[in-house]
């Protein structure tokens, strides 16, 4: 690994190097000043595309279709082209992470993930084990790799995991939930078994960022999801030093995003993560996280219902995002993922004004 | 009406007047020391308790359990006796205010509320009329006139309404939801639309808390279930201002709470409200809500899921919350309602030790 990491340049499978067109995001993320805002989605591979749910189609389900190498890569590819977006973002799945511990799952038409074994008990610990991103995740390696190779350079890549608090919830509740109090109750009546089982989903998940990242993804980006409902303590002790521990240990030249969607009362702690970006959910005044987050770059975060209003009105709340932003230091985003009812010329509504208006602001 | 509210002294039905024997939060939420901090749990009226659980049980449902005054008194009492709040709360739901409005709903096992028809166009808004809460909701009226009749001022007794923009979520979206997409698409989309409904509910929402003070009821509660929701702008444009309209409105003679979930960026603004008391949700931070609702009396908050914990981990949370609140301006409550399968002895858990502990804090 060498030391220095040659700026623009990506290694991929160790085998050569690429250099990546628009490293804008890569750039910004490591905190340079750009010509303009760089510019993803959070769910831009999906549902909103026509051309996404052709190759959904193809297959039985959502499950196949990320662990079909070939169709993950074409549908990660999709928004490049079809969108416009900065950067792409692996096409997968936070619970890939508990099916390959030994907790596989299905998912139900309109209601979620369902996991007929859930982790109740110590002796159900038993039937977990810490995954090996090589052996038991090799098809999203796989889908990394061919995806680099399509994409040609053309944008960075962006790798993903859920955070241990939010599979950790899933591994318990067995699914969704609006109160999460099966989970939330294992913390408070088990906290030994609670930290055991986040120390397995977190090794599990710095081997399989780090296999990401070998496999060529350029950032990496970990997914929060249920962090808002933790008390601020209880968030500090099973979910934050969890995420420390794998800002810590997964490659360092490579830029990491932490977005924990709801967890506002924990900003300023996790601006003192070994992490380049924090995501902000909508929620969250930009000034105020400005502030919180000290030089931290900031990702997000318009209202993904914003974009549901008129194109005037998108371009409008687009302008009010950035200048609130700055034009430093700022990745944009929605404050969470597309909605899958959102039409495609609203999106690019939004990033063609983001690129516009961004460049504009550096005048 | 007495231009002068006599202390310790409510009016019921403008036909007698009745000493409140413990009127500690009643004293409290006007701004007063007191000898202790008073207590109650919202939900403490519900499936914790076998002898609810019985008395829903002789009824084909929770609808109608609300329908039926005498019941609904038994049901409002029961944890005056069994669990010692210091204040009962009228057993009923805030979707009274939709269905008196004309949108009819079930409640389907497991699923939660269900709304045969909702609001999408201006046509729909012919279906809804603002309820006359004397005329549509008198049901609630009774339930409260008896239950004031046989508490026989032993505490006092809280009435309620959802706030508008919960109540407007309900009646587009159908139901509950994860995102509320359907009610926040409206608010982008259809905004005068959006407007004049969320005006009718308020208009509703004024003459039924008018009401239910006119029957007896002792202080107010206002509960915003899914403001977290909203981002700030749209908090304050679709919400706020109607909360806002709401307090100006009531009889000012009793006490006013108002509880917004997850509206930790709006905790400022709402302390600005004709209100005496703010409700907390548990991730927000006790020490910063008390800087930002600057004289404001405020409720809550410790997280629901701590009462499955051990009884001597309640024991160590209850006080860490009430060191942090301090004795005076604090109504202790949980941060949200309590979750059916708690047990009521660790419910009592919480209940007494805010009782010794808080007196002790006051010696």
């Amino acid at each position: 690994m060498p030391a220095a990491f040659p700026k623009f340049r990506i290694q991929i499978d160790n085998s050569y190097t690429m250099s990546i067109q628009n490293d804008l995001i890569l750039r910004t993320a490591r905190g340079e000043k750009t010509e303009r805002t760089p510019v993803w989605l959070m769910r831009q591979a999906g549902r909103i595309l026509p051309e996404y749910r052709k190759v959904r189609a193809s297959v039985s389900g959502f499950i196949e279709l990320c662990q079909t190498p070939e169709l993950a890569a074409e549908v990660t590819i999709q928004p490049v082209d079809l969108l416009g977006v900065d950067a792409a973002i692996i096409f997968s799945d936070i619970l890939v992470i508990p099916e390959a511990m030994g907790l596989p799952y299905e998912l139900v038409e309109k209601k979620g993930p369902f996991f007929p074994n859930t982790i109740q008990t110590e002796s159900d610990l038993k039937n977990v084990r810490t995954a090996d991103a090589e052996s038991d995740l090799g098809y999203v390696l796989e889908a990394i790799r061919l995806t680099k190779k399509e994409l040609n350079g053309r944008v960075p890549l962006i790798g993903f995991a859920g955070a241990p608090w939010t599979i950790f919830s899933y591994m318990i509740e067995g699914g969704g939930s609006k109160t999460f109090s099966k989970a939330k109750k294992m913390l408070y009546t088990q906290p030994e078994l609670s930290h055991r089982l986040l120390q397995m989903i977190t090794d599990s998940t710095i081997s399989y960022l780090n296999a990401q990242i070998n496999a060529g993804a350029d950032m990496v980006q970990v997914f929060d999801s249920w962090a808002g409902i933790l008390s601020p303590a209880q968030y500090e002790t099973f979910a934050l030093s969890y995420i420390r521990q794998i800002c810590n240990a997964i490659n360092q030249e490579v830029p990491v995003t932490v977005f924990a969607k709801g967890a506002f009362f924990a900003r300023e702690e996790i601006s003192k993560l070994n992490c380049n970006t924090i995501g902000l959910d909508w929620n969250m005044d930009i000034k105020e996280s400005r502030k919180l987050a000290g030089k931290k770059i900031l990702q997000g975060n318009l209202d993904p219902c914003a974009l549901y209003g008129s194109f005037d009105e998108i371009r409008k709340q687009t302008k009010t995002m950035l200048d609130a932003f700055g034009p430093d230091k700022h990745i944009a985003n929605l404050g969470h993922g597309l909605y899958p009812d959102l039409q495609p010329d609203k999106v690019r509504c939004f990033i063609d004004t983001v690129k516009e208006y961004s460049t504009q602001m550096r005048k």
